[in-house]
């Protein structure tokens, strides 16, 4: 059965991975799925037709036969049991590589994605720099505590899973903040995320995307 | 094998059931599995031999023989994964359930929680007004997108499951706001949750933890 996907017509990011399809790209590629992608543009994003397959009028959304899933964390989850390569099959090991996907989620990307819509939708508030520095100590405190954890280990909790996944994606996002940077095992992790084969043909698939829908 | 999870010694929500082990309790009370609470002050929280358990400092955890896991969340989902009773026996069913296990924690907590660190921390600040009708109109975008989706149904997607458990245990901190009560549909929902015998058992204990500490 076909897989597909959604993803912006235009990503905000200008195709540097940040948009939340990666993970799902990535996901796919590391498990070697291939998948087709259905382009949407913010306006056609909140119309009936994608509402029905995603609630909040969101991306991504995946759709394979009669499955229709979205929130991107639930289907790296879903690919990840479906297929070999991101779960351990130890069941006390996947249940901890599970823990690390909802930290990443729940924990690491709050304050760090806060951060991003701050600084784009919030900069002429009068509240923007006291929360900016407010918003970059929680990061702080989620980083530490990641830090320390990883120690120099290469991945979380023994081989590259689904958590590492996740955790990559988000912490890329401090790319040009500064704040990734005093923290070189953190910076080391994310840079071997990024340097898997799967990981860069993820990244080249939705950067093409991006560069054909802007000379297109 | 007894488990065991952690808890605040001193919940700083009064008991009143916003704390993140009220979902760890609920979901065990759902299945019928009996556990244990270590208790613990914001200081221990933040020592080392909790640190090993949960790398944020944070509650709730999750101990059963040679398994430890923290994450609400992943938490949720290892007892629902465990246990019948909260994820449907359909493979597709089931994911679908997973998927609003992760948009209940991803996308629907992330506003309704900043509102609540809002009212707590920013009070006091010259833009507090601005700022939380800011937080209020995001909370909106998310509750149109929900209550449209759950229409007239009882749960969001056939029966009750840990999307369910998850998502009313987010919409819950916006009791007392006046929001939720714009959405029929959606306090009618949480008021379904908060009427099951399990949900009223894990209240009740986590209510008489707080009451014990605070008279003992």
């Amino acid at each position: 059965m076909t897989i597909t996907i959604t993803a912006f017509e235009r990503s905000p990011d200008g195709g540097r991975g940040l948009a939340r399809d990666m993970r799902v790209r990535w996901a796919l590629e590391e498990v070697g799925q291939p998948y087709d992608v259905r382009f949407l543009s913010f306006k056609a994003m909140k119309e009936p037709a994608h509402l029905a397959l995603h609630p909040f009028g969101q991306i991504p959304t995946y759709e394979e036969g009669d499955l229709a899933l979205f929130e991107s964390g639930a289907i790296v989850f879903h690919i990840a049991e479906r297929h070999a390569g991101l779960l351990p099959a130890d069941a006390n090991a996947r249940a901890r590589a599970i823990t690390w996907m909802f930290a990443a989620l729940d924990t690491v990307e709050p304050p760090i994605f806060e951060r991003t819509l701050s600084k784009i939708l919030e900069r002429d508030e009068p509240w923007y720099e006291q929360r900016l520095r407010v918003l970059e100590s929680s990061i702080r405190k989620r980083l530490d505590g990641l830090s320390s954890r990883l120690g120099d280990a290469d991945w979380l909790d023994g081989a590259f899973s689904a958590g590492d996944l996740l955790m990559v994606t988000v912490l890329r996002r401090l790319h040009g903040s500064g704040i990734l940077e005093e923290y070189p095992n953190l910076s080391a992790y994310v840079a071997r995320g990024e340097g898997r084969p799967a990981y860069r043909r993820a990244f080249d698939a939705q950067l093409a995307a991006f560069t054909a829908a802007s000379t297109g």
